[in-house]
């Protein structure tokens, strides 16, 4: 008996893809990470580079080039590939295109006798992850977008910011789509534990600088704010990625916003959103189901409606 | 210009010292340590083994043996030596020890020039602490113990078996007195950013079987249980303390439950107890008041006047 | 598909079982670790005080309890019970009582179905893997012994003193027996790539109180300065084996000097010495054979001879 | 006294300076990361996108944007801006550009107080690191460019697949121009401590198809191969910038073949180029002279020929 290496492949060798493959790399979350591109010659060259650095590294993992069709043994596939969007495009713009390359993806992978976990960044990530859902045939547990894990990021960053302390001592989440109809959850904000609401409460002078709605807007604006000054934003996706695929891997039970496939938790049923869910070895193990006030299910309401008429836009095919 | 070595002192080569040194190594916490003993052979044996780690580990750490007199250039001098609790004994009986021992160490550290942070882990922890304070005439915020961090892990650790999460996805606190007197801020326990009295109201008859005040009793007597059946607990107090040390030496500003002497907060003065506090490069850089309901602060103001008749009991001398 | 869990059990919760347990917790080697000992009370306290550490680590390790009976679906099996050399006596001494303890310990363990590798620290070390190997009935690639592994971390450590160099750019081996009749193959060390022996004889001046002798001598001797102060040795120990499990889990092929059976290699057969070996998911890969020159290979001639006897000793039963 | 925190300072924020701080923000190897670019905006975007990680780590850096006159307080200064060679350029080619831009860095960084340690990646790297050293004045031992540490590890990566184990199992060094000139020390590069030199001689057979000089060549061009194929060489460069920082700031001593600028060593003076060198926390301790053999001596020299040939077209100015 020899035990079974952990291993990735990442669809898409683009800045996200070999951005999550490097922070494996430098975390040693896997044992092989396989690279796969519409232009094998770009796959090649990143697990070429990648696997230079392991001479640097405290433990190695193999980097190889591969395609959709050698993804039978992956425990997780890792899909990057996708439209980019497009200055004046919103995400949901680019909805056509999606959907033609994520089947052209999807189909092969699954027919390569793939029998993993799929956990998907490109955009649209909610209906991307929808569609990945539909076309596997997986059951929704298997199927993870990295949905709103990346503004909750973004949000704790800022906070941890504002109050001066490590992100990881806040909790919180951005919640809905992983796009402009996004909400943060404020009456689950904690800091050190403690709920942000009573600390504003508590500290009114000290805080009074502080605008809850101003940060929201930093929170989702923060990867326009990237993009329109560098072309693209894949560091922080891509260490969400890598976060999500070791959650998996280790069977860590970590609870993540990710978007997931509803099915009668909030009210919502047949799309995908951005929700706490507990990450482990099968997937997402269960949902969390926060207790929204009244403003707060409205926003994600209103959100999920979005996304639902992206979907339905798209179901004929 | 030679940048500063990350330099820790342990005192108290014992099974709780060598613990929190191995586990430093172990995460490549600082460059050096080194080990102090009452018996001078025991610290050599202790660095000299840690010393043959390091070619197994991924960044190496020097550790030697020192005396109390050597630790002018350190960042942190880590207490560890004390007066053991013994069967029958509660934490407070061992004062009278704790005082000479403590005495005997903090007045040479502190002669030698040392101007760093103290971090007690000697029991009782509170008033061992509260006397370093004293002893060493430093800032309270340079002086740490690390009070109810580990009865918080070991909550945590129940409360993510219980729900099958990873513990740093929960948050909460023991507080008060590292011993008998402590409590669970349960008004502040949170799994996934979800306050756990939602969840059990939410979901009454799941986790019907779950008793709050079982888990908290649990907790207090984790430290017992291990005792009675090996005759000490040294791993997870050992990396409570290089936790704190981490959060010190890379100024993490982690929110961490520890002992700290009170100056108004919650409403006490001139005690030291498990609250919990922003850890950076200076210390304790805030203490994080929590707003405790009405049992809850019964309870803290009772554990605090515990330990206020332990101080009061050895003021004089 | 739920991919299987990284799985160890470590038997003897002693210093060296919880030493080694709390490394690789610390390093997040595995996903579980199961604590055994003939006391159990002792292997569940172990395993509770292991437990409080993971809200202090950056990914958590499952600690639990067992027994040998429950090792069938363990990927590798630690083997730290064994019987203590007491003063006065040599490791060979001790060889009746180790027979015993390793029969009682591997029979169960087979027979749960355990289908995995053993690693070896039990002491004499070299003739327990031996007798693992032969109860066990596994080929001898999945029987590994710790052997001359810490003895050339404990060469590296002393050299990387004398020349002021990390330990990992420094290569060499003690090998064969883990005891008296060890040797260092100096004619294989290497400081950077470069052989030892030239460094000396081009820099005779700078290093003329540099004695080859002395420094094997201390090698040989470190454990025994160690236990004559503290009664044990389980820091670099317990590192090794952390080391040699992460070798084997991530399939790393590391190359470490290990006891190994030797069936041809270096002209010896049937028994178990310290040589280095590519380290690997299904054990050990491959034995390296190193040039050793003449009075080397008379040192382990002489090595092996010694071992022999021992194995000869006990092979009736 | 609160501790100094470790600061490093990345002078162009494009794909090879990012990438250093990606692995750096992974492996959590300094406690703040200034990014700095000619485009102020681009730093801004890299920073931002880099801060958003540190909720997915175990430790937080910080990253922010800065500038060449904000370098005083830093620890180390990594230089990756620099002119990128062209299609049929070879790397002495864009001398002219280098100078410019070098001079135009550096200037500011030393004239804002700056007192720490320079790491330079810019290509040509020999001729940037002497330019660095010549602008400075900073001493020798302070200037270190990355050399052949790149293409050290890309030797070994090759070796650890043809001989099927870890990288860290293999030493060797390619040595002299980090360029054509460049070559292997074949005569120090061991496998396990073995000279594969001795392991090509006694199993001719077995590696028959293995030829060195083909070694040699792969190692020279993986960079051309990646750089055609995706236009750009950045993970493996950055980690290894990532490397050397974490050697100096852990004050590891940790051998590496870097660029230094020799002064007698290997017969040489007043050039700058690939040798193994101790790195620690006051920069380069000691160069290492490897007893090369006469037909790598004869590399050596003429690889030192073109950097000086490259040297003195622009020593004028």
């Amino acid at each position: 008996m020899k035990r079974k290496s952990r291993k990735v492949a990442i669809v898409g060798s683009g800045l996200v893809g070999s951005s999550c493959a490097y922070s494996m790399v430098n975390q040693a979350i896997c044992d092989e990470i396989m690279m796969v591109d519409r232009t094998y010659d770009r796959a090649m060259a990143q697990a070429l580079d990648l696997s230079h650095c392991t001479d640097f590294m405290g433990t190695r993992t193999k980097v190889y080039a591969g395609t959709t069709s050698d993804c039978a043994g992956m425990d997780i596939v890792i899909l990057t590939a996708g439209a980019n969007p497009k200055p004046g495009q919103t995400r949901l713009d680019v909805l056509d295109d999606a959907k033609t390359i994520t089947r052209s993806i999807v189909t092969p992978i699954v027919e390569s006798g793939f029998d993993g976990i799929f956990v998907i960044a490109a955009n649209p990530v909610d209906i991307v992850t929808y569609l990945v859902w539909q076309i596997s045939g997986l059951p929704r547990h298997r199927v993870i977008g990295t949905g709103t894990s990346i503004d909750s990021s973004r949000l704790k960053t800022l906070l941890s910011e504002v109050f001066s302390i490590d992100p990881r001592s806040v909790n919180g989440y951005a919640l809905g789509e992983h796009g402009e109809s996004q909400f943060v959850a404020w009456s689950h904000v904690t800091i050190g534990g403690k709920p942000i609401l009573h600390i504003l409460d508590q500290h009114r002078e000290r805080f009074k600088h502080l605008d809850l709605g101003d940060l929201a807007r930093k929170t989702r604006d923060a990867g326009w704010e990237i993009y329109t000054r560098k072309g693209s934003t894949h560091f922080g996706i891509g260490s969400a990625l890598a976060y999500i695929a070791r959650s998996i891997l280790n069977d860590e039970h970590k609870i993540i916003a990710v978007s997931a496939i509803l099915d009668g938790e909030y009210g919502q049923k047949g799309i995908c959103t951005g929700v706490p869910a507990i990450i482990a070895g099968e997937g997402i193990q269960e949902l969390i189901e926060l207790n929204l006030n009244e403003e707060e299910t409205a926003k994600f309401t209103a959100s999920c409606d979005i996304i639902r008429r992206g979907i339905e836009s798209l179901t004929p095919s």
